[in-house]
């Protein structure tokens, strides 16, 4: 038998308290979990099945698969339908999440259960995940860490004539045997993506479907985001925004490269994106509102006259950064009509880009720890951009 | 502008019939999708919005990205609450798809369109989609062609003394230079997968959360299946299930290295593979049910005295086979309890494998296409146990 639990006990408690606190806030009695990223908030481990929480900080474990098993409050069963007769007796408001749950397994679940209208508990989870312990913050820390050696070795993975795909999959190479898992976790499912963005030149300018921060055409339209197949040339920039899942918790972390001579423009771009983080990070003391972010940066690239290449240019995306931890799509939310405040213990990755024309991508992306002493930077890589050869 | 529509017109003809005959078997007067999967079928392109059909085969588009597309019946929108202002009158039974579709997203659906009760799309899509067309069996074929390539590859890419994981990133290395678009698309989101499964020794024995064939303990607690780290040892195999997507349609193919001198019983077991293979081509003529032909596996496997080794030996897989094409889990099902009935037009991945303690597992996995002259395998390679070096 193997444990269930693969957090302390104290790590667990402090966990779950965040979660009973916001569930009280929400007036939730008990919480049905089936995320997986909740499943491994709470228990260090994704597992088939369901994690049960009540306001009082009980926790029981309900395992379809694997086998084997074991632990306080850990039961097997086959099928929700079973829950009833292993669960405590529930209370009148249950919540499940009901933001990721399809339609017919919250319907199938509330039959089983015999509730009413079950709660929402999709936002309970975000908001306890939104604030890490220091054990979240120490893997998310050691992700950086990993990829920024991942990061450096990039100049020399390039070799003349590369196209945009032959440079992203050895940089795809370097991170595995780093110890990149691979997966990325986002929430919801419209959005998919492979291991990374990388675009080089004019491909940058290439709208996507998905919410992501940059585009690209992609290399087929079952998949239309990132590289397309062309070849990396002199006056180009290549924007790199790989995966940085080492721990099960990420970092997200954007460098420019360059071949040969880049445009001034693009170079002033570039610049512009670092005084946006380090405004940023100076005006985001805790308390900040996360929608004054986004409007400082817009200003700021405004007041440089590059307003129009901010987010992208042909089409642009409606925020500059995002809180992530086990997803890369979480809490705070950097946008224009935002209601986050900024608090110590969340972290935020700011991606403040500018596409220029005929050049490419340019500005960088850090992950950062809100402290009450200001913003901690996670991924320390060179900012500059860096030649390729 | 760029066409929004990829498919010709008449092969969009063919699967547009494919859904409404569905739709008017099930009494749905129109549908809206939202999926990736079933915007890719009916438009060949991912994008963000929606697709729209009536039963008497009118079809639109309502987008939200990418920028600038076109065509007949195209619109653009920024929310779902703009649809009834964009669309034809709505009839009464209107579907959507509540297996993939999260709770909250139809209930602000239901809501927008002003509808009443939702009847279920997805099992119409599902259904409708399991008949291939002419073109779609091409684009499998195609990555079928392609994955052989990269499985002949696989010797060569091994090195004394590497590890299960070191193996799989040369093996993804060369999938990916080869053209594979990496993403594994699944219906429904709690299985979790990247790039695929390759398992050694007996690691094959590790259970896993989700509902593979194979499972492994996986890298981290985070994403627990396939390769663990462990190194590849003299009278190990090495089974290679590795993703197959190149065209925006998957094959699924299997295949078993091994290094040294292996068990008696393991070559024995990977034998009986074949064997039930070749049985169940023959078998599964048109009409058969496919829950018959996973009670004919399970028999082959009794006959043989592998019963207890078969699809899991710690944890045993409840299936055999199953569909595939844009996603990799689509109908029919081989399973016990299968409703589903074999029909020319489907692709079936067969997958009868075993788990041999100590020595790790055996068995091959291809990908047919099922005719009226019976089934014509997608997946060449050959199918023998293959030595290392």
């Amino acid at each position: 038998m193997n444990k269930l639990i693969l957090l302390s006990d104290s790590e667990q408690q402090l966990r779950v308290a965040r979660v009973t606190e916001c569930m009280r806030a929400e007036g939730v009695e008990a919480v049905l979990l089936a995320d997986n990223a909740s499943k491994y908030y709470i228990t260090g481990r994704v597992f088939s099945g369901y994690v049960y929480i009540t306001a009082d900080g009980y926790v029981a474990c309900a395992v379809q698969r694997p086998v084997e098993l074991d632990g306080p409050e850990v039961v097997y069963i086959h099928k929700p339908e079973e829950l009833p007769g292993v669960l405590p007796a529930l209370p009148a408001r249950v919540g499940l999440e009901l933001d990721t749950m399809s339609w017919s397994s919250v319907a199938r679940m509330v039959k089983a259960l015999g509730i009413e209208a079950p709660a929402n508990a999709s936002a309970i989870m975000r908001v306890a995940r939104s604030i890490k312990t220091q054990a979240e913050i120490d893997l998310i820390a050691a992700s950086g860490v990993r990829q920024e050696r991942v990061y450096r070795r990039i100049p020399h993975l390039y070799t003349e004539g590369m196209t945009d795909i032959e440079l992203q999959v050895e940089i795809e190479r370097a991170s595995r045997l780093e110890g990149c898992l691979g997966q990325f976790r986002i929430s919801g499912d419209s959005m998919e993506l492979f291991m990374g963005n990388i675009i080089a030149g004019d491909n940058a300018d290439a709208p996507s479907p998905y919410d992501f921060a940059m585009g690209g055409a992609g290399m087929h339209p079952s998949l239309p985001v990132g590289a397309n197949g062309s070849e990396i040339k002199p006056g180009n920039t290549v924007m790199v925004d790989v995966n940085g899942n080492y721990t099960g918790y990420m970092t997200d972390m954007t460098r420019v490269f360059s071949l040969g001579e880049i445009a001034p423009e693009a170079v002033k771009a570039h610049e512009c994106s670092r005084r946006i983080h380090r405004e940023l990070c100076a005006m985001g003391v805790p308390g900040c509102q996360a929608k004054d972010l986004y409007e400082r940066a817009v200003a700021i690239a405004d007041e440089e006259g590059l307003k129009d290449y901010f987010m992208g240019h042909r089409q642009h995306a409606r925020f500059i950064g995002h809180g992530l931890g086990i997803e890369i799509n979480e809490l705070p939310v950097i946008a224009p009509r935002s209601r986050d405040i900024i608090t110590p213990g969340q972290v935020i990755a700011l991606e403040p880009k500018f596409v220029i024309p005929h050049v490419g991508a340019v500005g960088i992306e850090n992950t950062y720890h809100v402290t009450a002493d200001g913003w901690k930077c996670l991924t320390n890589s060179p900012e500059e951009i860096i030649a390729l050869r």
